[in-house]
């Protein structure tokens, strides 16, 4: 039996034991053998689990232990996991871990660290959940050039969207209902302030040209400020409001950064995509467009995500394939996002033929949207629209 | 420069050059070196090529040259495919294929001719087109347990279906036009019979269960005989009508198989997929569901795949992985496709209120479909309701 230990027994890494059990028989056929627990470690006690007794308070025992091959760490945040997988992996063992925040801020460190010791740290649970995403890039994508991603990374903002679209009802009551239903948490700005999403672009970023950005370098705009007239003005439009993770990347690897509402229009997969579901759209100008989809949360879907990762660990695939490699860059490297002309939806106060007509002196089209007191712009940059109109509303169109 | 050869210089073979231009840097970054082209086996010459100075009409050049380390197969049917890639292989050349009738006819004897000579068949763009998909299957679901594949993969039938719903057309006219599009073959029976769905569906079924089905074995409906009120029929369920293949699969990794107009639920993603576009999901007990969507044929997208295994092999990735392994099954090894229960929605001539009772006898529920002369039953074998129903239109509900 090869054994693998637990780092933070939450939500996700607790059903690391249930997705082992469940998938018992594929596992065994894909390792060579079974797969058990030697070590959970967590603050708590579980003295009601079946994992009772390898519950530990400290790292030691899984650092000493020779038969733990690989760590699934499920801690979230960036210290003290950070300091913990790294003398995991300088210990000799494999790491995997769902932490996204951990990837995002010290990712380039950890591969690093895990390619000086021989062994691997794998990541598919940071991003889309269940979606097996992070490996393709890898792989299959290893030879494509990408020119764009755009994503709905984030399931309690999608939820949230989802619901004031169908439902007609305001931000702030169906933040509150899908706190009261779990899908939200107490302290909810990860969520829907947009920072999980922005976490979630920076790995794919990376994963895709090869640069970490840092996080300043993302332009950040959650949903708080989403009105029922946005959602209109999206219906109006033929699409949905949805917030979007976005990647613009040059043929030499450059990028822009940003993560805000943008209108998705209806021939895009994307806005199709309801409730707490996940997906992650590549352009390639060869490939055409490609889209992953699938359950990008949630307990049984993440830790079947990370125990993917442990198969191919502890089959001997991880070893065998290229692992990325990112170079950490300075604030300053990417471009800004609010310098990238597109298409937005643009609303503001007063009289609707002035508004036109500045419009039309920033961007190449102006039209006015049928039943919404706004217009699409067509060929502008919002930050020149938003230093003539600072107190419009304007909203990307997702192209 | 690593070289590469290709065998059959049309549609599919005739992109490889432009993606090996097109995508040169990232393949010089994943590969090592640059990767060129060193003979192309047609029948017919090709003056006018840059490429003209490097066609052959046999395969002994390529066999004898000791610096092709691959080979791309795009010339179709099994034979003389079949026998060149085998001599491919036994000649210590990795190939790669976008062949579908040749991976679900010989998939198993080429795989196992491939491990015995320590080189890789890789069969990426043999479904899905540019669809990063099969390679997934053998690495990120390898602990995976799949309990169904449901996929929209052939774009004909697709576009047929989706012009067909959008402008109330029938089939006849909507097939000729697509005919002069270039979206369907003059013969296009492979596509609208469902025999390349078929093809997909037991490679697809394949990979996960390890299980090669015999092709008698897949119970096939194409689309010729889509009415007008079919189509309205899964709009008065808003859902959608399209091409579905397929699989339901025993945890043992037993198979059910079939190809057929089914009605997918609004809900469910793949009724959103529209022209030309592929798709195919995945139920994982486990996961959840996982949707992979892309441009499931055309030039570019089917060279890029084959691009992305010419790349996986050159850079010793491809050697590092798993490769997938099947057995060859004798017909009858499948449970009866029409024997699945399942949601049907069926119409028929005559009495409604006897139509409503005699599949009230065979189903859990069945229930009237407003605006339609048809009814939707629950839990009824569409075997069943054609035994007692000879004439009536049956039509399976994705669930």
């Amino acid at each position: 039996m090869k054994k693998i230990a637990i780092l933070g027994f939450g939500i996700v890494g607790g059903g690391i034991p249930t997705v082992l059990e469940k998938n018992a028989d594929p596992i065994r056929r894909a390792v060579g053998e079974p797969v058990g627990i030697s070590y959970i470690l967590d603050l708590r006690d579980f003295p009601d689990s079946p994992y009772a007794d390898r519950v530990v308070h400290e790292l030691a025992p899984i650092l000493a232990d020779p038969e733990t091959e690989a760590v699934c760490e499920a801690m979230g945040g960036v210290e003290p996991a950070f300091t913990f997988v790294t003398a995991c992996l300088e210990a000799g063992k494999s790491v995997v871990s769902s932490n996204k925040e951990l990837v995002a801020e010290k990712g380039d460190v950890l591969l690093k660290t895990a390619a000086e010791h021989g062994v691997s740290f794998l990541f598919e649970a940071s991003v889309g959940g269940g979606i097996p995403l992070i490996r393709p890039f890898s792989t299959s994508l290893a030879g494509e050039r990408i020119s764009g991603i755009a994503g709905i990374v984030n399931g309690t903002t999608n939820y949230i969207l989802t619901a004031m679209k169908r439902e007609g009802r305001p931000f702030s009551e169906v933040l509150a209902e899908a706190q009261s239903l779990g899908y939200a948490e107490r302290n909810p700005s990860a969520d829907v302030d947009g920072l999980d999403a922005m976490r979630k672009i920076l790995i794919l970023a990376a994963l895709t040209t090869g640069n970490l950005a840092d996080r300043s370098d993302v332009t950040v705009e959650g949903i708080r400020n989403v009105a029922k007239e946005d959602i209109e003005a999206a219906d109006a439009l033929g699409g949905s409001l949805k917030l979007i993770a976005r990647a613009l990347i040059g043929a030499d690897g450059s990028l822009s950064l940003g993560v805000c509402p943008m209108i998705v229009p209806e021939d895009n997969p994307l806005s199709a995509v309801s409730g707490v579901y996940n997906a992650v759209s590549l352009t390639s100008p060869v490939a055409g467009d490609i889209l992953y989809y699938g359950r990008g949360a949630g307990r049984l879907p993440t830790a079947a995500a990370m125990v993917s990762d442990v198969t191919a660990i502890l089959s001997g695939a991880a070893k065998a394939e290229k692992a990325p490699v990112f170079t950490k860059r300075a604030p300053g490297f990417c471009r800004p996002f609010n310098g990238e002309k597109g298409s937005c939806y643009v609303r503001a106060e007063g009289s609707s033929a002035e508004l036109s007509e500045l419009l039309a002196s920033l961007a190449d089209s102006v039209e006015p949207v049928p039943g919404t007191a706004g217009f699409v712009v067509g060929g502008a940059s919002a930050g020149e629209i938003e230093k003539a109109l600072p107190d419009a509303r304007i909203i990307r169109i997702l192209r």
